[in-house]
Parts: C-alpha cells; sequence; structure tokens
C-alpha cells in the first residue's frame, strides 16, 4: 500500500487530558492496567505494564524483559511518565506503593481488572487507599480519534482492500475456505500489515449461517455465497470489513438474502452522522430486515467501535444509550443467516462526520463475481 | 506433517472431573467464564460463553451467533449440558438466575471475572446467593494432560520444527526479521496449523536484547545472533520453541554467551522429572548463568506450563511453590540478554515422565548454520 508516512500522533498529549477529563475528577490518582489503554497512554506495546496517573506524576512500571522498550517508547512519544523496572510482582508493588499515600482515592479499571487483582490491591498492595470502581475512563477518550488514529485506521482498511482485490479470484478454483483466509492474511501482512485484527471468517455455503464460523476445509463451489469478514493492524490500530460474494448466481432465493442485507446496510450508513443516537441507527438497519420477513435471522447487533482493539466503544446496538461524535469510527455490518442454508453480511468501517459518515473500506459491494 | 488422526479427548469425562475435585466441594455451584476453561469443559471454540456446573446439571449459555455452533459441539463431544440461548445480557442473566436458587454457594472465577462483572454479579444477577472467588480450579485439572491432549501439543511442536526447517535457510539471504516471521507463519499454516500460539518473535543482533522483541525491518546480516521464538496451534494446543542462531561465526564474546544457555538448557531439562519443585528446574537453569557471571542478565523465569494456553500452570519460577507430575507440559527457556549487544534463548516444550522429561520440540540446537 501507500509507503507515505503516517502523520505522528501527540500520544504525550493523552495524560493531561485523562486528568482534565470529567472522570478523573473524584480520583486522586488511577491504575490503568488494560493494555490498549497503558498503549494508548504512552505509546508502550509490551504484554505488561502498568501506569499509575496520579494529579502531579505519572509513574509506568515493568519487567526487566520491556526495559529497553519502555524507555525507548515512551521516550520516542515524550511521554511524561517516570519509568521503573520490577522484576518480580512484591518489587512492582513496592514501586507503586511509594506513590499511593495513605488516604488515596485511587482508581481501578473495575472492567479491565479481575475480581482477583482487586481483593488483592485492597488487601495486600493498597491497604490504606480507598479503591475506586472506575468504568472507561481512558476508553471514554478513545471514543473520538485523532486525525492521525483515523489515518492509521483507513491505511488498514485500504490494505484490506486491495488484499481482497488481490485475492477474490483465487476463488474461481473451488479454494477451501481456510485457504482463501490464509491468502488473505498473507496479502495483508505483504501489504504492511503487523497481523490481522481477528482470525479471518471465510464462510461458505451452509457455514455462513454461523456469524462467527471459523474457516473448514470446505471447498468453495460456484453458486454458493461466501461470507468474508477479514481486517488487519497497522500501528496497532484494526480495521473490520466484510463482503459476501457468489462466483456466478447463487439463485433468486440468495441473491434477495444478499439484496435486503445491502439495502439494510445502506440505510444504516445513511443514518449515521454526529447526533444520532447509536440505537437509531440499529434501527435503521434492523427495520429493512424486518420488514422483509427476516428479523428473526438477524442475531447480532449492528456495529462497534474500531481503533486500538476491534471491538470498542462505542457500541452500535439496540440497546445502546449514547450517541455518535465527530471522529468516532463504528462498524455498520447487519446480517441475516439461515440455519442450513447459509448467510449474507455486509460490514463497512467509517468515521462519523458532522454530516454523515466517510467510508474507510471502500471494496466494492457486489455479490456475483 | 503428519496426516495421522489425533486421538479422540474424553471431553465429556471433564465436568465429572471438576465436580469430584477438591475445590469444588465447599460449592454447589460454579460460573465458567474463563474461555480456555468453557473449552476444555465443553469443546465449544466461540468468543462467547459461559457454563454454569451444578452439582446435578450443567447448562451452557451462549448468545444467537454461536447456536448452531454450540450444537454440534457439545453434541459432537456429548457433553452433559443443557444449552440455553440468550441474545441479550439480560436474558443470559434470567437463564442463569433460573438454575441459582437463594442461598447457593455460587463459586466465580475471581482470576476470570472482572471487579466490574463481579459487581453486577452481586448487585444484580445473583444478589441472593453467596458469591465465592475461587483460584484455578479448571486450570488445576487442565494441569495434567491427557495422551490426547500431549498428541495435539506434539503435532504442534512438530510443525513449529519442520517449519524452521523450511525457513531456516532464508536466513542468508539477509532477509528482514519481519519476512522472517511472516515465513515462519506461513510455513506453519501450510503445514496444518489453525494460527500462531503467540505472534513470533525475530530478533537479530541488539534487538535480541529485549526478550519480547516483535519483528522489524531490519536485516539480518552474517554473523549477528538471531532469537526465533515461535509456535503454533492444533485443536487449541499450542506449541513453543526458541533456538538462537548465526549464520557464519559470530565471534568469541557471542559463541560464549549461546554455550552458557546452552548448557543452563541442559541443565533445567536434566532436573525435570515429576516429584521435583519447580522452583528446582529455575535454580538448575539459574546456577549456570549465575556461575558464568551473567546472573544479571537472566531477566526472567525458566519457563511455563503450555496447553489450550501458552502460558498456564505450572509456571517454572523461582517463586513457584508447586512441584512437577506426569503429564504436566513446560517449557524450559533461559536466556540472557546484554543491552546494546544482543541476547540468546533456547527453549524447548517437554512432557513430564515420572523419570525425567520427554522433548516434543526437536529442531536441533546448533548455533551456526
Amino acid at each position: 500500500m501507500s509507503s507515505v508516512e503516517l502523520p505522528p500522533m501527540d500520544v504525550a498529549a493523552r495524560i493531561p487530558r485523562l486528568r482534565a477529563s470529567d472522570g478523573f475528577a473524584s480520583l486522586d490518582a488511577l491504575l490503568v492496567t488494560r493494555l490498549p489503554n497503558v498503549r494508548y497512554l504512552t505509546g508502550f506495546t509490551g504484554s505488561a505494564g502498568m501506569l499509575l496517573v496520579a494529579r502531579d506524576e505519572a509513574i509506568f512500571v515493568t519487567d526487566g524483559r520491556y526495559e529497553e522498550q519502555a524507555h525507548e517508547q515512551l521516550g520516542a512519544a515524550r511521554v511524561d511518565a517516570r519509568i521503573a523496572i520490577g522484576t518480580t510482582a512484591a518489587r512492582q508493588r513496592e514501586l507503586l506503593q511509594q506513590v499511593v499515600p495513605a488516604g488515596t482515592h485511587l482508581g481501578l479499571e473495575a472492567h479491565g481488572v479481575t475480581w482477583a487483582q482487586q481483593r488483592a490491591y485492597a488487601s495486600e498492595w493498597f491497604p490504606e487507599a480507598e479503591l475506586v470502581a472506575t468504568e472507561g475512563l481512558v476508553e471514554e477518550l478513545r471514543r473520538v480519534k485523532e486525525p492521525a488514529e483515523v489515518a492509521r485506521i483507513h491505511r488498514a482498511c485500504a490494505i484490506g482492500d486491495d488484499a481482497l482485490r488481490a485475492v477474490a479470484g483465487l476463488l474461481v478454483d473451488e479454494p477451501t475456505e481456510q485457504e482463501v483466509a490464509l491468502r488473505l492474511e498473507l496479502a495483508m501482512r505483504e501489504r504492511g500489515a503487523s497481523g490481522n485484527s481477528f482470525d479471518p471468517i471465510v464462510a461458505s455455503g451452509p457455514n455462513g449461517a454461523k456469524p462467527h464460523a471459523r474457516p473448514t476445509d470446505r471447498r468453495i463451489r460456484a453458486g454458493e455465497l461466501v461470507v468474508l469478514d477479514f481486517g488487519c493492524v497497522v500501528e496497532g490500530y484494526c480495521s473490520d470489513m466484510t463482503r459476501t460474494v457468489s462466483v456466478g448466481d447463487p439463485g433468486a432465493d440468495a441473491r434477495r438474502l444478499w439484496d435486503v442485507v445491502l439495502t439494510s446496510q445502506q440505510a444504516g450508513r445513511a443514518a449515521t452522522r454526529a447526533g444520532v443516537p447509536c440505537a437509531e441507527v440499529d434501527a435503521a438497519c434492523r427495520r429493512v430486515i424486518e420488514e422483509a420477513g427476516l428479523g428473526e435471522r438477524f442475531v447480532h447487533s449492528t456495529g462497534h467501535g474500531v481503533g486500538l482493539e476491534i471491538h470498542e466503544e462505542p457500541r452500535v446496538a439496540g440497546t445502546a444509550r449514547d450517541s455518535l461524535a465527530v471522529g468516532h469510527v463504528v462498524t455498520v455490518e447487519p446480517g441475516v443467516y439461515v440455519p442450513g442454508v447459509g448467510g449474507v453480511r455486509i460490514e463497512d468501517t467509517v468515521v462519523v462526520t458532522a454530516d454523515g459518515a466517510d467510508p474507510l473500506t471502500a471494496f466494492p459491494k457486489e455479490l456475483v463475481i
């Protein structure tokens, strides 16, 4: 794909933004343990690290394996946090205890620490602190993407588009689902992706009736619906796209399902813009499918936010209570699934604007290839 | 790799084994939410599902996406559990409430549920039950592998061996680390792996000083140490192996590091057998490296269990308190890391026997290729 440099992200601005956020107001400090949040706030990409953000200082604690990497990555991002290395859990506890005086209102990420961790923090790590269950403080910041983040998601989406362009032609050779999945992965990696954003779904014929089917050694034949749902990662940011295709005409019943889902997906995209409740986008998709008498076959919600995680806020679901805002990146992905027969799903990743939504995935939507 | 059928696993025997375990004795029911544990007990491979094991019944709850898959997989394994579909969290709550009467001593996996989930279970899902924090009840069962599980890990290890055999020759062409990693992945997939057990590490020259380095676009030159740490998945079971090699002679200093680590790894393997404390295996590796004056360069523990997860019990660490038993599958992987210079790590996955440990990884250990 394009080898144009991606614009730099202002990682160092994020810890100050966290401190200034509403959710932080009642805290003296927040212990950030969810790795995507640690990465967002520091640029650190390792598999073990905790960030304690207090009002006047921040300390990043990791183990000996990551000493060099931590200095490189936090240094490159000019993040204002002290790096401390603790090779054992006991030593990491000591390092953090030094910056958590008695009486500290210490926020934990209640959705990110296990119950066992919380019990250890309460009884052994910070017995003199008051632990506060917080929910999604950093995720709240992450909802609205900076332009440089959108650029990374867009790059990942473009790689996905281009990979499908390279691989779609193979379908005429009756490959297995697994072969197609592997080719897609390889094509994305060759174009600069660091990995998949999730294991690709390639589900043909009756396998398409499982929304989250895993590729099998089933051969894909002409006239069958094939659901291809895949994405990749660029500098930590994910893409997500689904197309449903057929080699040759899949017959009138399949064409009808496909038309219904495409109309639903278009309705969802048309409803997507800043200020609209997420539940309304879900309703716009669902209405089309219900009117076609297929409401019970649409067994999942319409979409989800995409960023450093493949599933993040906001959720585009009937039960969602929040609204879209400029800079949200979400998927719109209605589907119908008929057990024993097959399925259709069509999905784009889009970035929300003041008056609509710009698609980041651009591969054409055509049933017959 | 070998296309010989893998022997069937007796998945259906595992729920009864859980009920009969010591950890279950004080419970009326256990809510299993950690996905590897759900898979172990039911054969279900999807990304969302909970299993409630009571004394006289078991109920598996998932959402509409997985209805068909749940019936297929639990049916194929002949698991004695009722399948219930709840498309919303509220509906799933209702389904579970029906089998959790007031006063139930309900175990949660304290290491597998978040604090937020525990709070919701306590206040909304099961306000009349007594929640009990359990730790590792299913993991305890999973430590000792059935022969059919060892066969799967062995298959994954053999695929890794064969993939490295196919890829090692490329190192003479000065490939980038990323190119080597991608070729390894592809070679494992072509040989029947369903995926990586973790992102491969290919770390050359100074990058080798980071134990968990990610592959970069750095070109690998002759005379440099290259750490290759990778594994794959077969039917859910992981493999793990590290080799450190050089194209041509890397010089006397590097040869010395490599010799120390190989001697350490051999000492660790020699110490591995049923009845030996895990900490003794760690000590056996560490002693060799300390005697060489490199103790501070061995910045991680010696190894870990391998199975449905790439890191599981038992840990082979100085702080571990348990002992090895027949059927444990563990890694032995000492390493030394010199910032700015490079690193060496050598690792096998082995299965513990009464009088030793059989290697599951078999690729030769030779420095110069």
